[in-house]
């Protein structure tokens, strides 16, 4: 059943043949029989953007494509589809703008311009009547995008969990797993090749808020300002912090959680403790998960590998073939113009109300109980279970009383905190973890 | 930023009002605004096909639509989009066959009818130039069908292996967490509204292997007789069962397996052994999940609920959003003419090769084992693990022999349990559960 071949075809430009970009013209190679079939003509590339002309390249890649200048690419009238896998950030934008006026579709795999330009871009998209495509931006290898966008369109999105950063989920499974400290997991991370040699954005949280940025683009049909994000990343969590968390029957994740209050959206980014028993507790090592909550269809889960050449590269290349349909059908930019926006508020942090974890180190002198209890309490923070590791009296190593508490409000949490922070007896800083019921 | 209205409209009629129907209306009149701008007009209910036009329906349906007359809705010209949820068999395959030649797009979550005909309906929607989607058809809440047909396109799906029947799981775990027999869960499904009187087409594993059916479709690209594919439901396992595969780090599922070797597929649909540490493990109850295994995508699971009213009601209704979409663009069949398919060979069962659960309940006499470790040793059977609950001397109650198998092709075990079947130490025909590696 192959669809009668016409002398159509779609013209493609790719923007950086790095990991990403070689794993789409392998695709593209391996695949472009059934991919001609299921598009209804052959996708052909025709320039592939990089810096160095003379490095080696994949085996997929027509040394004559390559180019090393980008108006060349992008100012080709044959050209249908612009497939930026550039990565960065400035460059990566110029592009995307430079190929939509154009009047070129664009399919995108960069998480960082769409988190502070997304909604820009995709008017700018809209008004021109060409599309822009990027399911690879979250989560390589799971149809989160899509699903979002399309699939619960005519739901009601009320929140967003998710592990999005593979390299501070492979950390944190290494530090459970094998008792070991953030520096020691970070380091076999590195050795892996899961973690850069510079890993701040992957544990810092900030690739992890700029998913969850475009997620809520999406999901919440939120247009925000990056800095309306809270974002904490793993580097603060110790060893002992995982012994606790799995005596109280938890594990602890970092999380995106985005929520729709209606009158305004939470949008955070750290570590939690969420229960042993939830789907997202087995999301292991570099994997990646979202877990969707709507109105009407209830808790529904994507899962898959999260970053890698080929799994982004499945992502691209299926919306390559989207856009190039309606490219053909003479009906591009019909995605987008699919997704709306507005500006919403966001709670503050203090505002936010959660369970949370506490671990105070401390000095054993009387009192220090009914000094961190009545702290809280003043706070109208309850504690619900708490574990006291008492040090040998009189010795000289530092004591932890460690706790569970009900749900509270943060600001109210901050200020027994900020007080019990002046205490003698506090021999380091608090350590607070949050409790999410996923 | 709400898309310049036109005067334009999408039509919509809506064959069947029943849960699902009534769902799809609900959500089509409270999130009207939304849904409008999100497809770039409004979309406008004109008929709903009713047995009765007399019972009430739900605030959502406004009684003016209602009509008994089928033709007066499939003819209408004014109708851009037909909406099948009237469920059934030669009724539901009329009706799409009738709208599909009245030149209208089809959505539907009839996987009886696609199961069957799905190749069929998609090539005559094809021909007509209209759409016929389906993601309500499969684990109503999970967005699995948009995932094969467009998220992976651009892949090679190896392996399909699902949770797709809630009555099915609801009743094996409720097994194991109450120690109940199969008859008395049933009851227990069927008081919670989770099994039908006759709960047959879900025990018995045909619901699902209709699901599975649509997969292959779109996953494997392949177009089967339904007589092709090999299904046994979960009525014969018993409570010990779950105990012993407990034991062993194992639980027991419903699954549906498909796996694409090339020149062959694998097509099944019976209970497993799963390891208790997979994802499908914890998918519980009346949940539903599927695990795709792409050439370079890896592994990638969706979960969701499987049926319900809502849940379906959101997968249809995201549907007609993107077919109204396309229909307004003047592309209707874009989606259609995507997916590919052909005739393809299926393994017989004798040709699978997998491990096995095996469980004998015998009277225990001497040389029990060394005969049915014989019988198996000759046909390249091995054991892996074994379990001898031995009764007391001369007791009058027969033993169990459970094992554990290495990978074994099916038609040498099941020479090796003929064999066995007339041996005179046999108090019960042998039970054999299938070992899954998901």
């Amino acid at each position: 059943m192959l669809a009668p071949m016409t002398e159509q075809q779609v013209t493609i430009a790719l923007l950086g043949c790095g990991t990403v970009g070689g794993g789409v013209l392998e695709l593209l190679h391996n695949n472009a029989a059934r991919m001609a079939a299921r598009v209804g003509a052959p996708l052909r590339v025709k320039h592939v953007l990089v810096q160095d002309g003379d490095k080696p390249r994949t085996a997929a890649c027509d040394r004559r494509w390559l180019t090393t200048d980008a108006q060349r690419a992008l100012g080709d009238p044959e050209v249908d589809v612009v497939v930026e896998v550039v990565g960065g950030d400035k460059r990566a934008l110029h592009f995307i703008e430079q190929a939509i006026a154009h009047g070129k579709s664009v399919v995108t795999a960069n998480k960082l311009v769409l988190a502070s330009h997304g909604a820009a871009l995709l008017a700018k998209a809209s008004a021109a009547g060409v599309d822009l495509a990027f399911e690879g931006a979250v989560g390589g290898g799971m149809p989160i995008v899509r699903t979002l966008r399309a699939a619960f369109a005519g739901d009601r999105v009320t929140a967003i969990t998710g592990i999005l950063n593979g390299t501070s989920n492979y950390v944190l499974t290494r530090m459970l797993d094998t008792k070991t400290s953030f520096a020691d997991a970070v380091s076999s991370a590195q050795q892996l090749g899961y973690a850069e040699a510079d890993p701040s954005m992957d544990v810092d949280g900030l690739d992890a808020a700029h998913k969850l940025a475009v997620l809520a683009l999406l999901g919440f049909g939120a247009k925000l300002d990056f800095s309306q994000l809270s974002v904490e990343g793993i580097s603060d969590i110790e060893a002992v912090d995982h012994d606790y968390a799995q005596r109280f029957g938890f594990c602890i994740k970092h999380l995106v959680i985005g929520r729709d209050h209606g009158e305004a959206l939470e949008m955070r980014v750290h570590a939690a403790l969420i229960p042993q028993r939830s789907v997202l507790a087995n999301v292991s090592g570099v994997l990646n998960a979202v877990l969707l909550e709507g109105e009407a269809v209830g808790p529904s889960l994507v899962y898959g590998r999260g970053a890698g050449a080929l799994p982004t590269a499945v992502s691209v290349v299926g919306d390559v073939m989207d856009v190039s349909r309606s490219v053909l059908a003479g009906a591009a930019g019909l995605q987008t113009r699919s997704i709306r926006y507005a500006k919403r508020p966001v709670r503050a942090m203090s505002e936010v109300r959660t369970r949370y974890y506490l671990r105070f180190t401390v000095h054993d002198e009387p009192g220090v109980l009914a000094t961190i209890a009545g702290s809280l309490g003043r706070q109208q923070v309850s504690i619900e279970q708490l574990v006291q590791a008492i040090a040998e009296p009189h010795a000289k190593q530092p004591a932890s009383v460690v706790m569970l508490t009900h749900r509270a409000r943060e600001g109210h949490l901050q200020a027994a905190l900020d007080e019990l922070a002046s205490a003698s007896f506090m021999a380091q800083p608090a350590r607070m973890l949050r409790i999410e019921e996923v």
